[in-house]
């Protein structure tokens, strides 16, 4: 089934105890397509300024992702991050960042996208997030992830949004921000009551949990990784992951959503491997399809 | 199969946000006793001043835990701890500490008591838990925990002691601390060449990791509580349920060890779903078996 992203393309600098990656590519609408094409075709809507120096069809030259959404405007510049990880490398220091492209009006959504089932929105400012939803006839499972300046400084924006998706995907930090609680059953729950029939608070290291609308939960632990060289795109690879599996199955139910996180949490532990997409161009399905298994023996008693 | 616990009893004062609870009881052998209790006898060895005002034997009607190893020790104070958790409760903060009898000679273990196989050694310092340990005869599965301080003051006792025992129960930053290395799996790894067959991490509210000397290992996610009261005692409960089911079946294979895990994991969420010991006092064993199941539903994908 169809699989459409809306999200950022990134030149990124990362800095973590492993060295230093110059002016790499990154963005969540690239992290979440290389992720979700291990399942399905992704179709990608992005924009880059016209200094941008990836080929993006170079990128996924190996991959099925469309790049008919990908807008190249003349005379902007392509967004840039600037962040380090240290110690335990849980969370980004973001040192520098230049919005640019990103902080004009978003691409449109091409017409032969606009039948798109599934639709992942990712990170942006909730007014627009809305308005690339709104491009999309009839989608029939969405999902979108936010982060705290949102909820900060535009609550009203993503309370509505959050009566037109089915599934919010959050980190723990920014769940307890949202509901205004600090644990994240009662988060969850809360958040729940705000609109989308699912809730999956990304909590890094210690994996992540699901609660549904009948208050059914799931809760899964990371991957064991022995290596973690860049969390960076670890988010956008789980969303990637978790959507391009439900893409791929056309179901929701609720088994589906749990294997979905399964393989969300399997993609990004390689994501984390490498800098930028290293982790993820690396590998095949088959490995994926490997450590899935190996994750669920880790786990089962 | 016999479980012997050394550990303290002490007089705690906690404060949470659901409230201050005032001089009750609490210490290591004394939630690891009444965690334990739930699947096999307990004997126990510990020591109180004079001043204690808690009648163990009374607190311990209802449960199988022999006292023949207590001491009540003239002239002497029992151990006090003062501490408080706030907004997410993951970590207490000491607000006074008074070991008073903890500083003096640790009790002795009964003659009767010589034979155990099963032995925990609850945190104290690594010199005092050696001299426990050589007063059981034969033991056939010890494990101990131990905690920053004495990584830190006393690491040359700590490495002896690693040797002697099966296995060490560890809270996460402490085996980052005592292996020197910030990745847990490599950390584990390097406290397993230190001695111990079995490595377990504990993550409080993400749960905890195992590792075993082959290399296998297991991770389980803490039960999602949606009431957190008083998360003291939550680590000493775990090792009791932990230590409690393996004594009961006496034996230590890895699904054993895993599903040893899985009760502790979930004695453990009782612990905090009450001040002091009133999550664990006012169950019976047929809910820990009921949430047992519930935790493995929620995990299982």
């Amino acid at each position: 089934m169809s699989l459409l992203v809306t999200g950022s393309i990134g030149i990124d600098t990362v800095t973590t105890p492993y060295g230093v990656s110059e002016n790499c590519i990154g963005g969540s609408a690239v992290y979440f397509s290389m992720a979700a094409s291990f399942f399905c075709g992704v179709r990608f809507v992005g924009v880059v300024g016209s200094d941008c120096p990836f080929d993006l069809a170079e990128v996924f030259a190996a991959r099925d992702v469309d790049l008919t959404g990908l807008e190249v405007r003349d005379s902007s510049k392509t967004f840039r991050w600037k962040g380090s990880y240290r110690d335990i490398m849980s969370d980004a220091v973001t040192d520098d960042v230049q919005l640019n492209v990103l902080a004009e009006a978003p691409p449109s959504v091409p017409a032969e996208y606009k039948d798109s089932k599934f639709v992942f929105l990712a990170n942006t400012a909730p007014a627009l997030q809305q308005q690339l939803l709104k491009q999309i006839k009839d989608p029939s499972f969405v999902a979108a992830d936010t982060m705290n300046c949102w909820i900060e400084n535009e609550l009203d924006d993503l309370k509505v949004l959050l009566k037109e998706i089915d599934a919010l995907i959050i980190n723990a930090e920014e769940a307890r921000q949202l509901a205004g609680e600090n644990n994240l059953v009662k988060a969850s729950e809360l958040i729940l009551d705000m609109g989308p029939g699912v809730v999956i608070v990304k909590k890094g290291e210690s994996g992540s949990v699901m609660c549904t609308k009948d208050r059914e939960k799931f809760i899964l632990p990371a991957f064991p990784a022995s290596v973690v060289k860049d969390p960076t795109g670890a988010g956008d690879s789980f969303a990637g992951g978790f959507m391009g599996y439900l893409a791929q199955k056309d179901k929701v139910d609720f088994d589906s959503l749990k294997t979905a996180i399964a393989y969300g949490t399997v993609v990004a532990s390689f994501t984390i491997e490498g800098f930028s997409l290293k982790g993820l161009t690396s590998i095949k399905k088959a490995d994926v399809d490997k450590r899935f298994e190996a994750l669920r023996k880790l786990t089962r008693f």
